[in-house]
C-alpha cells in the first residue's frame, strides 16, 4: 500500500470522528435525543428533560470530555460495577503497554527500519507500489547485526507486559474479594443450582430434593424451587404484552395523537372498535395465562433441576464443590447466577442433552468460521487492485482514477469486513445460549470467548494467510512451518492491518459514542409512540462483542509492534478514543445489567499471552528468515518462560476467578450473623429464583391496577 | 522374518518356561528357598519351614497352579486388597478383549490375509525374507473389496473394547465405593496435608495452623504434625541400624556360626573387641540422635507443611476441596496418604520449589527418553541382518549358520530391549519421588504413567519409525502425515513384536515366577546372616513395572490384531500366563504395602483409548495405502466416538477416582457417631503422622529392651 492511500484513509477518518464528535456534542444536549445519549441519567432521575430552548444546545462543547476524564474509579465501581472497571481497565492496560512499546517502535525502531536498504536492493518497482514498506523490519538487510536491535525490543516488550499482566491479575483479584466483602448478602451468594436430579418412583422432584439435602445437608439447608418447562407460558405472556402496549398506544391517542401516526394508516376511525377488540384479547389471554400456568405447576412439566438455597454462602460453597453423589452426573450442582440473570428460555437439565447441545455449537461454530471466509477472501481482492481488474474488466476505467483507487484500497476492505463482523457477536451469543448457560452473563462470556477466537482466526490468519480454509488448516496441521510462513505472510499484510486499525477502530470508536443505530432507531420510531419515560429500557454493554474487538486490537499491536512500529501511533489514538468514549458512556448510556465481579478478566489475560507467544513465533520466523538463527533459537526460551508464567498465573490467581474462597465466605458469614436483617433476607430468598413466568399478571382492565409492581416484575 | 526364526523363537521361550515351570514346581518346595518363594505366607504364619525331607520334595507338581486358579476376588479383595483386584482385572481385562479379537483374527482375517495375493505379485525376492508377511493384510490386494472385512474388524472389535471399559470402570469405581463403605475408621480418611503455610512474624508454624483452623473449621478440627526436616536424623538413624544388625550377627556367631562367613575373612579372632567397639559406636550415635531429634523438634527445622486432623470424614474433604486462603497458593490442600505410606526424604513445602522440581523432572523425562533411543536403534539394526553384516563384517561367517542367524534376528534384538527396560522403572520411580509427591503410592502412580509413556515411545515409535530422534520428532510436527506414516511403518514391524510378545513377554511372565534375582540373591546372602524369620520383609509388587508392561502388550494387540493376526495366540497365551503367575504371586509372595482403593484404574482406562485411537490411525492410512478411500474416511466417525466416549467416561467415572463424595462420606461419618471405640481412634489420630524418626530408640545394650515394639516403628 502506499504512503498517500494510507493519508487518505486516515484523512478520511480524522474527518468522521471530527463529524461525529461535534454531532454528538450538538446533538446529546437535544431533549428529543435524551433517551440515546443519557438514557442511564433519565431512568436514574439525575437529568430531567429541559423543554427551553437556548442557543448554547447548538454550539459543541466538550463539557462532556471534561467529566468523562475526571470519572474516578472509586466512582465508576459504586455506579457500573467491578465489570465496568475491568472493561476500562483493558484499555488502560492497553495504553501502558502501547506507550512502551509505541516509544521503542517510534523512536529506535523506526529509524532503524528506515535506515535499511534491503528494499531499496532488491525490488524498485515492489517498492514505488508498497512505500509504507520502508517503515518495516522487510527494509532492514539480512544478517544485519541491526536486528539484534529488534530482538532487544521483543525480550523488552514481553517482560513490560508479563509484569503489567501479573500487576493487573493481582490487582483485579484483590479488587474481587473486596467487592464480595463488601457486598449486601444477595441470593445467587446463598444459592446453587442443583441439575440432574434422580428421582425414585412414585416420588416427586421436589420430594427427592427435600429428602436428599435434609439428609446430607441437615444444617444449612434452607429451601429450593424446582425449574419447570415454561416456553409456552411465556409466549402467551409475551402475547398479553403486545396487546397490552397495543390498548395504552390506542386509550393514548385520542387524547394526544401529537403525531397522528395511526391516523395517516387509516386505523384511527376504528379506534373504539379496537381497543374492545383487543381487550377482549387479552381477557382471553389472561385467562389462558392463569390456566397454563396453574397447569405446569400441577403437571409434569418439572424439570430435573432446581435453585437450592442454603442459610449461609459457606453452606452453599460446600454442596457446590464436593460432588455430592456415588454418580457423578447425577446431582450436579454449580453456582446460581443472581435471580435476574438467570436465562429461562433454554433451560436443559439432562446431563447428556447438555453434552450433546455442547458438541452441537461447537461444529456450528467450526461450520461458521469456514463459512464467513468467503467474504474475507473477497475483500481481500480489494486490497490488490490488479486482481480486482482481472475480475472486473469495466472497472478499469474507474479504478485508474488516484482517489477512487486510493479509496478502494485503503478504505472499503476494512469496512466491509467490519460490516460483516458486526454480524458475528450476535450469531455467537445465540450458539451460547444454546450450548446450556444457565445466565446471561455466562451466555456472554462464553460469546466473548467465542467472538475472540473467531476474530482471531478469520481476521488475523485468514488475511495472513489469504487462501483457500483449506490452506490456512493445512498450516496448522505442518506446526512445523508455522514460524516461516508467518514470518514470510505477517509483514506483508502490515499495511492492511494499519488501514484496518484507522478504519475499524477509529470508526467503530466513534460509532461508539455517536450511537448511530439507537439514534436512527429512535428517530423512526418515536413519532409513532408516546414517550414514557418509565418504559424506556436502559441498555447495557454488549462486553462480548467490544471485548474481543479491544483485544484483536491488543493483538494487532503486540504482534506488529517490532514488525511494523507505524501501527503503534494509530492503536494509541484508538485507545485514547476508547478510553474518553467508554467512560463517557459508562457514566451516560449502559447501566449494568448482572455482575460478574470480573470473571472477564482471565480472557483478557489469555488473549495477551496469545498475542505474546504469536510474536514470539512470528519473531522466530522472521530471525530464521532474515538469516540471524541465533536470534531466532534465543526467542524459544522467551516462548517457554512466556508459558510458565502463564501457568504460574493459572494457578495464582485463576482459581479466585470460578469461586470465592473459604476464608472470604466464613467472614461474610460471621459478619451476617449478628444482622437483624437475615431473617427477612431469608424470606425473600425462597423465592427470589421463582420463574418470572409464575408471576401473576394483571394486565387487562377488568382489574384495578393496571400499573401494579407486578407488571414490572413480569416484564424483566 | 521368516517363519522359521519365529519358530526358533518359539521353541527356544517355549522351552524356558517349562523349565522355569518345572523349576519353580520343586524349588518352591525346598525350606531354604521358603524366604523366596513364600515369603507372605511365612510371615503371615500360615506356613512354617518343614525340616524333614520327602521325595515329594523333588517331584514337580502343579498344585500351585489349582490353587491360583481358584482363588475368587472375594478372597484377593481381602488378602491383598483392591489394587491386587484391579490389577487382577487388567489381565481378565485383556484376555476378554484378545479372546473376541483373537477369534475375529484367527477365524476371519488370517484366512482373508492368507488368500490374498499381493506379495506374490510384486517382489518375490523380499517375500522369501519375510515369509511372515503372508499372514498380514501387506498381502491383500490394493482395492480388494476383502479390506472390507478388516474394516469390519476394525468396528466390532472397537465397539467391543469400548462397551468392556464402560463395564470394567463402572464395575471398579462400584468397588471402591463399596471399599471405602466397608472399611474401618483410618487416619489418612480423616487428614489433610496443608502446604504453603503463612507464618505472621513472631508466631510459629504451630500456632498459624491452630489459629487459622480454629477460626475457619472449628466444629471439625481436631489436630495437626507439623512435618520437619528429618534428613540427618534419617541418616544417623539408618547408621545406628547397621551398626546394631552388626552386634546381633557378631553376637550370634559365636554360637551359631554354622556358615562361618566371617571366619573365613580372618575377623573371627577379634570377634569380642568389635562386638565392644560397635557397641561404644552405637551409643555414641544413639546419643546424637537424642541431640538431634531434640534440636530438631525445638529449633527452626520445621517445613512449611503440615498434617492437620478433623473429627470426620465430610470435615476433612471440605476442607480438602475448598480453596482455603484468598490467595491460592497458601494453605495448599491435599488428601493425606495413609501414615506409612507417607515418603518423607523428599518433603518439600513451598510451591514454587515444587512447581519448579515438577519442570525439571519433565526435562529429565525428555533427556531419559531420548538418550534411551540410541541402544533401541543399535537392536533394531539386529534385526535387520544384511545392515549388521554390513556393520560388522568379521561376523559374516558366523552369520551364514542359520540357527544362529535365527537366534540373532529372533531372539536377541527383543533380549537386549528387555534388559535396557529393566533399568526404566527405577529410573521412573526416582524421578517421580523428586517430583514432590508425599506418598509412595503417588510416587508410583506417577511412575506407572511414565514408565507406560516411556515404553510406547521408545519401544513402539522407535520400533516403527526406526531412526533418529529427530525424525520421530519431525513426523509428529506434522500431524497430517502421521498415518500415512504409521501405515508404511506399523505392518513392517509385525514380525518384530511377535517375536517380541514370544520372548519379553513369556520370559517376563515365567521370570516373574521363578523370581530369579531375589533367588540368586537369597542364595548369596544366606550363608552370611542367620535366617531370622521375623526380619524377612515380604516384597510389595512393583506396580509401575508391571502393570506398563501389560498395558503395552494391550497396545500390541489392539493396534496389531487387524494387521498381523498372527500375534494374538501369543498374546493370549502372555496373558494365560499372567493370568496363573500373578495369582500365585498374590498368594504367596507379595503383600499390599498401601492401599489406593483402585486409583491405577484411570492409567489403564487411557492407555486403552489411546491404543484404539492409535489403532484408527493405522487404519485410516492402511487403508488409503490399499487404495480404499471411503473406509479410510470412514474410521473417521469411529474415532471421534471414541473419543467421545473417552470424554463421558472422564465425566462420570473419574471423579469419583481423586475423591469420595459427600453421600458416602456423611453415611460413613454417621455409622462411626455412635462407634465408642471412635474415642480411642481419635486418640490415636493424633499421632499417627509422627515422622517414624522421632520414634524414641533403644538400640543399645544399656537399654533393657533390645526388641521392644519401638525398634519395629523405627525401622518402618
Amino acid at each position: 500500500m502506499l504512503v498517500s492511500a494510507l493519508l487518505t484513509s486516515v484523512g478520511i477518518n480524522s474527518g468522521l470522528c471530527v463529524l461525529f464528535f461535534t454531532l454528538y456534542s450538538i446533538l446529546r444536549k437535544q431533549p428529543s435525543n435524551y433517551d440515546v445519549y443519557i438514557p442511564r441519567l433519565l431512568v436514574e432521575g439525575t437529568s430531567t428533560r429541559r423543554s427551553g430552548f437556548n442557543l448554547e444546545r447548538l454550539i459543541p462543547s466538550p463539557g462532556w470530555v471534561r467529566r468523562a476524564w475526571k470519572l474516578s474509579e472509586e466512582e465508576l465501581l459504586s455506579s457500573s460495577g467491578l465489570d465496568a472497571v475491568v472493561f476500562m481497565r483493558i484499555i488502560t492496560f492497553c495504553l501502558k503497554v502501547f506507550v512502551v512499546a509505541g516509544i521503542i517502535g517510534v523512536f529506535v525502531l523506526l529509524p532503524v527500519n528506515c535506515t535499511g536498504d534491503q528494499l531499496e536492493d532488491v525490488d524498485l518497482v515492489d517498492f514505488s507500489n508498497n512505500s509504507l514498506d520502508v517503515f518495516t523490519i522487510s527494509n532492514v538487510s539480512s544478517g544485519s547485526k541491526r536486528l539484534w536491535v529488534h530482538f532487544c525490543a521483543v525480550y523488552i516488550v514481553t517482560v513490560f507486559v508479563c509484569s503489567l499482566l501479573y500487576y493487573e491479575y493481582k490487582y483485579i483479584s484483590s479488587k474481587r474479594i473486596a467487592y464480595f466483602l463488601s457486598s449486601k448478602p444477595q441470593p445467587h451468594q446463598f444459592t446453587i443450582l442443583v441439575r440432574s436430579i434422580p428421582v425414585s418412583a412414585g416420588s416427586s422432584i421436589s420430594d427427592s430434593i427435600d429428602s436428599f439435602f435434609t439428609e446430607y445437608h441437615p444444617s444449612t439447608y434452607l429451601s429450593h424451587l424446582v425449574v419447570r418447562r415454561t416456553n409456552k407460558l411465556r409466549n402467551l405472556i409475551n402475547d398479553a404484552k403486545k396487546y397490552y402496549k397495543r390498548i395504552i398506544r390506542l386509550q393514548s391517542n385520542p387524547t394526544q395523537h401529537r403525531y397522528g401516526c395511526f391516523n395517516c394508516f387509516g386505523l384511527f376511525r376504528r379506534n373504539v372498535d379496537l381497543v374492545d377488540h383487543y381487550e377482549k384479547k387479552l381477557e382471553d389471554i389472561e385467562e389462558n395465562v392463569r390456566l397454563e400456568q396453574s397447569e405446569v405447576s400441577l403437571a409434569g412439566e418439572e424439570i430435573h433441576a432446581a435453585f437450592v438455597s442454603f442459610k449461609s454462602r459457606y453452606g452453599a460453597a460446600i454442596a457446590f464443590h464436593l460432588q455430592q453423589s456415588i454418580n457423578p452426573t447425577q446431582w450436579v450442582t454449580e453456582q446460581a447466577p443472581e435471580p435476574h440473570d438467570v436465562y429461562w428460555p433454554f433451560f436443559s437439565s439432562s446431563f447428556m442433552r447438555r453434552w450433546i447441545s455442547k458438541l452441537v455449537v461447537v461444529v456450528a461454530c467450526i461450520l461458521l468460521t469456514i463459512l464467513f471466509l468467503i467474504p474475507v477472501v473477497v475483500v481481500q481482492g480489494l486490497t490488490n487492485l490488479s486482481q480486482l481488474e482481472g475480475w472486473f474488466p469495466f472497472l478499469e476505467s474507474l479504478l485508474t482514477i488516484t482517489f477512487v483507487s486510493q479509496v478502494i484500497t485503503g478504505y472499503l476492505p476494512s469496512l466491509i469486513l467490519m460490516l460483516f463482523l458486526k454480524t458475528v457477536p450476535p450469531v455467537m451469543e445465540l450458539l451460547s445460549s444454546i450450548q446450556g448457560y444457565v445466565s446471561n452473563s455466562g451466555i456472554e462470556r462464553s460469546a466473548c470467548n467465542k467472538v475472540l477466537w473467531f476474530t482471531i482466526w478469520n481476521i488475523f490468519f485468514a488475511t495472513v494467510f489469504s487462501g483457500s480454509v483449506l490452506y490456512q488448516v493445512s498450516i496448522f496441521l505442518e506446526p512445523r512451518n508455522i514460524p516461516a510462513k508467518l514470518a514470510v505472510s505477517v509483514p506483508a499484510q502490515a499495511s492492511f492491518f494499519i488501514a484496518y486499525v484507522v478504519t475499524s477502530g477509529w470508526t467503530s470508536a466513534s460509532s461508539e459514542l455517536f450511537r448511530l443505530v439507537p439514534l436512527v432507531w429512535s428517530l423512526i420510531r418515536k413519532p409513532c409512540t408516546k414517550s414514557v419515560d418509565d418504559e424506556l429500557e436502559v441498555p447495557s454493554i454488549p462486553y462480548h462483542r467490544d471485548i474481543p474487538r479491544l483485544l484483536f486490537f491488543g493483538l494487532l499491536g503486540i504482534t506488529y509492534f517490532f514488525l511494523a512500529p507505524l501501527i503503534l501511533p494509530f492503536l494509541l489514538v484508538y485507545f485514547c478514543f476508547g478510553y474518553i468514549i467508554y467512560r463517557n458512556q459508562f457514566i451516560n448510556v449502559y447501566a449494568p445489567k448482572y455482575e460478574t465481579a470480573g470473571k472477564f478478566w482471565p480472557i483478557v489475560h489469555n488473549s495477551m499471552i496469545f498475542s505474546l507467544i504469536l510474536m514470539h513465533a512470528i519473531a522466530v520466523g522472521i530471525f530464521t528468515l532474515k538469516k540471524l538463527s541465533v536470534a531466532s533459537t534465543l526467542i524459544f526460551p522467551l516462548a517457554i518462560l512466556t508459558l510458565l508464567f502463564n501457568e504460574y498465573c493459572r494457578k495464582r490467581f485463576l482459581p479466585v476467578f470460578t469461586a470465592y474462597p473459604a476464608e472470604s465466605l466464613i467472614k461474610k458469614d460471621r459478619a451476617d450473623e449478628n444482622d437483624a436483617a437475615m431473617a427477612e433476607f431469608y424470606d425473600s430468598l425462597v423465592t427470589a429464583y421463582q420463574d418470572p413466568a409464575f408471576m401473576p399478571i394483571h394486565f387487562s382492565s377488568n382489574s384495578d391496577s393496571i400499573h401494579s409492581p407486578l407488571i414490572s416484575s413480569a416484564q424483566v
